[in-house]
Parts: structure tokens; sequence; C-alpha cells
């Protein structure tokens, strides 16, 4: 969550918060998502529960940060060509939903979001946010570069990007080339650059 | 090759064989993935197990015809361009990833290949055959106009054209907008122009 202004006097302990996502991560890999819990990744990360529980509402949001949100701290891309930026974007993603992790933590993740509406309901306002905001900078750099117009869909672009990459690798299963985030960005920033 | 007994020299029943997927998606639609049945398809379609075994490995496979190859016996799309070409295949894809059924089949059919590395190896070479045999029909079309240049990757572009989809209704849980086909189509289509 970069994009966020830092949160002052907040209690949580940063060292704390990087062993429960890395427990996560690593218990999701090993594991599955189904024999995840939160009292396991507790034990393992070596704090209490309720110190997940502060955090996190629980085990889907809690393994989503773990696994699909490990570039939001990076800086965001300024290359200077909207295919450069989102030759970086991608290939988060593409590392993202290469992962162990991720490959044992998406069918569960995916069963949990569908069977809760509530939850489906915050993946585009909470979940996807952060991934959102940093494409709304890259956008609005190329705006200001004369690349795109004004007003390009930032949602359906990043649902493209996202969804080309998790089907590629993560439904098909596909071991991605080194090119794969340099393809997919030349084809999206050709297709929605003015000409 | 089935092991299933022989059938008395009948050939495949073309009514058995619809009322067999119909009653595949109707029964996902209303019972959820989990509790659809080989069984209990078979009571519903008026058939023997027997019937649905010599011609379907398993539920998987069932269900991803029933829901996800609606459009496959419908003629090739050829309207002249490119973009028109993909809107079609397009709103096809929309249509399937918005019906009740494939909102109902989708996180089981994921855990299913997820779970069987046997039958995960055969989403690109079986179950995306079909689409990928409409979608190099309408690329050779394209090479023919000059709009692209032969060696367009079909692969990385049927996983595009999905992925978007299947993540904007199937994951996020748009209602798609009766413009979302022809969009998507257009940032594809100018994406792997020759310019």
């Amino acid at each position: 969550m970069s994009s966020s202004p830092p949160s002052k006097g907040r209690p949580r302990d940063p060292r704390s918060h990087e062993a429960i996502i890395s427990a996560t991560a690593a218990l999701v890999a090993e594991m599955g998502y189904a024999a995840t819990s939160i009292g396991g990744v507790a034990a393992r990360a070596g704090v209490g529960k309720d110190t997940i529980y502060r955090r996190w509402p629980g085990k889907p949001e809690l393994v989503f940060e773990a696994v699909f949100t490990t570039t939001d701290q990076a800086p965001i891309p300024d290359t200077g060509t909207l295919t450069g930026d989102l030759t970086v974007l991608l290939q988060g993603l593409v590392e993202e939903f290469h992962s162990p992790a991720a490959a044992a933590a998406l069918p569960g993740l995916l069963a949990d979001f569908a069977a809760d509406p509530s939850l489906k309901a915050r993946i585009r306002s909470d979940f996807l946010a952060p991934s959102k905001e940093r494409l709304l900078i890259v956008f609005e750099r190329a705006v200001l570069r004369g690349e795109i117009a004004a007003g390009t869909p930032v949602d359906l672009v990043l649902d493209t990007l996202a969804g080309a990459v998790f089907f590629h690798i993560g439904l098909v299963g596909e071991h991605p080339t080194p090119q794969l985030a340099g393809r997919l960005a030349t084809v999206i920033a050709k297709g929605i650059e003015i000409r």
C-alpha cells in the first residue's frame, strides 16, 4: 500500500509485520491454502493470534497481502515510456504469479472470494486498490508525455494485465519466459496509445 | 478408447449429448460445482452414467464443455476486420463468463485443475484447443489483409483475451457493459496490428 500516506503513530511493529507476511507465504507454499491457519502463522512468526487479527480480518486478506502485494513497496516505475513502465509492473505480476506461494494459494483464495459476497465485493475497492494507484500514476505520466489520452480506463487495463498473467501462468501453468512482461507490455501500451 | 462395456453398436445420439450438456449446466448453476455429480447429471438428462463416461473422462471435462465451449459450434467470425472478429470472439467469452453456470463452476473447476497435474497439463492442449483453432483462422485472415504479421503469438493473445474477461467478470465480478467486448477487442487488435 505504498501510495497511502504513512500512518503516523500506528503501534505496528514492522518486524512482526514482516515476520507474519513471511510466515504466511512460507506456510501456504509448504502446506497449501486450506491447511494454513491464522494460528499456524502466529506460531511460525512468533506472535500472538491477536497481533494478526488486529491487522488482517481473516485468512484471505492475510494470504492475499503475503502473496500478491510483494511489489507494492517498490518504487513506482518511471522509465520514461509507457511500455517501459508497464514492463516493470508486469514483471512484478509475473514474479508474483510464478511464486510457489501463488500456485499454492490461488485455488483456495479464489474459492474463498467466490463463496463470500462481502469479500468478493471488496476485490476492486480494497484488494486491487494499491495496484490501481500505481497504474494511475504511470498513466498520469503517460498522459503528460502525450502517449495516452486522459480518461484511459485504468480498471479495464489493470484487469487485462493481471488477467493475462493470471491466465498464462496461474491457470495454464506456463513457465514465464524472460520476454513475457515486455511482450505483454508492448501489446497493451500500443493498444491504448494515441496514434 | 473407453473401458466401459461396449454399447449395442448404436452411434452417439446427438439428443443425448445435448441433454447431458444442458443438464450439466443447469445442475452446476443450481447446486454448485461440488454438489454436481455424474450420477446427478445422468438422472436429470435421462441417460445412464455409462453414456456420460463414454464421452467424458470425468466431471471437470464435462463441466468445462457444458459451460465454456458454448460458442465453439458458432460460425467463425469473418467481419472483414481484426477488431470486428475479436469483438465477436470476446462477446462469446463475455457471455460464457457472465452465465450463472460459469460463476458457479469456476472456483471448483479451477481447484480441480490445480489439484491434478495431469488435468492441468491438458488445459492448453485439450481444453483451449477449440478456441485457439478459431483464433488461428481469424489471425490467418488478418495476415492476408495485412493487419498483423504472420507469427503473431496466438497462445499469448488467447490468454490475454480470456484472462481479461475471466479477471473482469469471473474474479472481480463486474457486470459486463454492452461495450466491453468491443473495447477489449480494440485495445488488443491495435496492440498487435502492424503500424
